[in-house]
């Protein structure tokens, strides 16, 4: 399928020097975040600023750049511009370059017979957005200035060649016209449909947009099986190191899973060397550092079954070697080692417990583990016993947590 | 949906005292081999004989039994009897009483507008085998007189109220009559089609049929999953102690879970108190028993989640306390807990990774595993030395699995 963003826009409310699509949310320039969500698409891209011309051939070679010499003649005039792209008969996803959508909005596309804008019941600026308004399953009439409304158009639309007839023919008879324009045109000859989505869309034209789209893409980040310190602490934390590390195209993922196991490895040999209190904190922030290379992977839209893998291995590589690094600290003796055998296979068993039977026992998920090793390593600097009683803690807290995972699913299967 | 079986047939040539569909194979009455699949289904079994409807009272009561005076008059007979139980306009799923059908069989079963016959390309007897000949989609000719044809009949079909008409109209006009002769009519009407079927399916009619359903049943419980010892050895006792084990209904699978579970904590109780010969013996015994669970819940069509689950982790909790029970055996030191610290997180995360990861490392799954504990337990009556290896051999061999499914996950990964 073929997509086209508009690109042209003027921005001049952003006071800034950079073009706004190339303004960066999250890390990545706006535009990015929807490029990296169009694989598989032919994308054109709609530009009159040669800066975004520039960024686009530098990262994105693939995309067919479509220069719009009169920018002020309004994005109406941009997407008359795509003619020379779309071919009739062919259908196409329309975007706009400033706009930030969320990943909901990329599932499940398909051609349509009809032209379908999307639309959602939500706007972060309801004063100045553009309404929708509906009836029997068709859009009758979008516009900014309409007082009755039932939703508002988000500027995503998956278009039959329709839009671009309409939009040549809009271009010889106005000097000015918006895609609202040529969408209103569609609507009154009854051939505009609509869909709902429920993700987020900020459409960015002022510094506290950009702000709100950040804030909506770390909210997004947070996932539902987070645990409590992650939700409360961690998350906090790694989506604000996350749009730093983004930047940088050799810090993939998994390069980033293999940097933060190998920053776990340090945090256990400090503690094998006897500093529990530094061993404590490097695993905290390893903790902390552990939400990035999920975060980078879902806003860079290339998670994968190898990447969950590595990830989820590497942790409980770390967290074996932090129970055994601290077992050998302590100089032996069965008490010890009999709570190391326990909070050994805890650690690992309550992750792989969790995997097969799909609950999560929260009282004990890996960032409350990797809390109670920097509290035991702090207070092993107050209390030699600390960090023995912490393996004890979390062994049995870990197989308590097997138990949970047991119970949940057993308590499953006894209402099916 | 409704079901009817037809369980009224005399069985003269198996020269036994009990009716053909209460011989057992692999334990259970071949009868019921077909009711533990159709469960969520209306069923009624045509019987002549009472043992039959005795049988079904006590293990069944949900079953409609429909009496068959004259099981002289063949199944033909039988099927015109269920008039009594379909009703005009209703379809139902039509099943012989000593066939054994493969899960396959029951799997995506569905309402039809038409009679289907369910058909094979294999029969194990073909000469006594009724065939059927196919042209267009279509059934257009079936019986076991017929020269051409493409497929074997199974005895397995869905019906329209077509097929009760019919018989019923047979059983006025001919003192005996098969299912054939009725679909046999349905053919030329053009009422029949058929649908193709891969699994298994035998025709219980002599003592050899018996054994050959009962192969057949074994073969299909070896798991493409499972590992080489399972395989060559495991599977051919365990799928000759399960049909026991089935025959007690108290012996559910999550039930013989927990005694295969109990019988690993006492071999490692028999590691732990030095008895290795003893304790490796009892081990491979357990690896044997380990099938036991999944054959019965696969026999008995009641695999569940949580099944798999308690399975999963109890096995992991025996491969966990066998290699602290043979650490702990050994009299402790740094060399010896390194080896338990290897075994037991590669014990617990060659299975998760395998889980995770979706590939299996074939030299050191579970029944492998078991299998160097029973060696290592044999060889310790020779040298002092075999046990601490042994940890060593289990703990090395199950990272190196790990590794092995990572590289598996990852070249799978660069291939996409």
């Amino acid at each position: 399928m073929k997509a086209v963003i508009l690109a042209a826009g003027l921005g001049k409310r952003m006071g800034m020097q950079e073009p706004k699509p190339l303004l960066r949310v999250f890390g990545l320039p706006i535009v990015e975040h929807t490029l990296l969500r169009l694989k598989g698409f032919e994308v054109a891209v709609v530009y009159s600023d040669e800066r975004v011309a520039q960024f686009l051939r530098e990262r994105y070679p693939d995309v067919n750049l479509i220069y719009n010499p009169s920018p002020d003649r309004e994005n109406g005039f941009s997407l008359s511009c795509a003619g020379r792209f779309v071919k009739r008969g062919e259908s196409f996803l329309l975007l706009m370059a400033d706009h930030i959508y969320s990943p909901e909005f990329f599932e499940k596309l398909e051609t349509s017979e009809v032209t379908k804008v999307f639309v959602s019941k939500f706007c972060h600026k309801p004063y100045e957005a553009t309404k929708v308004r509906v009836e029997g399953g068709k859009v009758i009439s979008i516009g900014k200035g309409i007082e009755e409304f039932s939703y508002f158009d988000t500027g995503f639309f998956t278009c039959t060649y329709d839009v671009i007839d309409v939009a040549e023919s809009l271009a010889l008879k106005r000097e000015r016209f918006t895609v609202s324009d040529v969408m209103q045109v569609l609507s009154e000859a009854g051939k505009l449909s609509f869909e709902e989505v429920n993700g987020f869309w900020v459409d960015v034209d002022t510094p506290e947009d950009l702000k709100f789209a950040e804030e909506k893409i770390r909210e997004s980040l947070i996932k539902p099986t987070d645990g409590p310190v992650s939700k409360l602490l961690n998350r906090k934390f790694s989506t604000r190191i996350s749009p730093f590390l983004i930047r940088f195209d050799f810090l993939t993922p998994n390069a980033v899973s293999l940097v933060i196991a190998t920053l776990g490895v340090f945090a256990s040999i400090l503690f094998l060397l006897g500093k529990g209190a530094l061993g404590g904190i490097l695993t905290q922030f390893v903790s902390i550092l552990d939400g990035c290379d999920g975060e980078i992977a879902k806003v860079k839209s290339i998670k994968s079954r190898f990447g969950a893998l590595l990830d989820s291995l590497l942790d409980r590589y770390v967290d074996g070697l932090i129970v055994c690094a601290i077992s050998l600290s302590l100089g032996g003796g069965l008490l010890v080692y009999t709570a190391t055998f326990l909070a050994l296979s805890g650690v690992i068993l309550v992750s792989y417990a969790s995997h097969l039977g799909g609950f999560r026992p929260y009282f004990i998920t890996r960032d409350v583990r990797m809390l109670i090793f920097m509290l035991g390593g702090l207070l092993s600097a107050i209390s030699g016993s600390a960090l023995h009683l912490t393996l004890w803690f979390v062994g049995i807290l870990s197989h308590a947590g097997v138990l949970y995972v047991l119970l949940m699913s057993g308590l499953e299967h006894l209402n099916e």
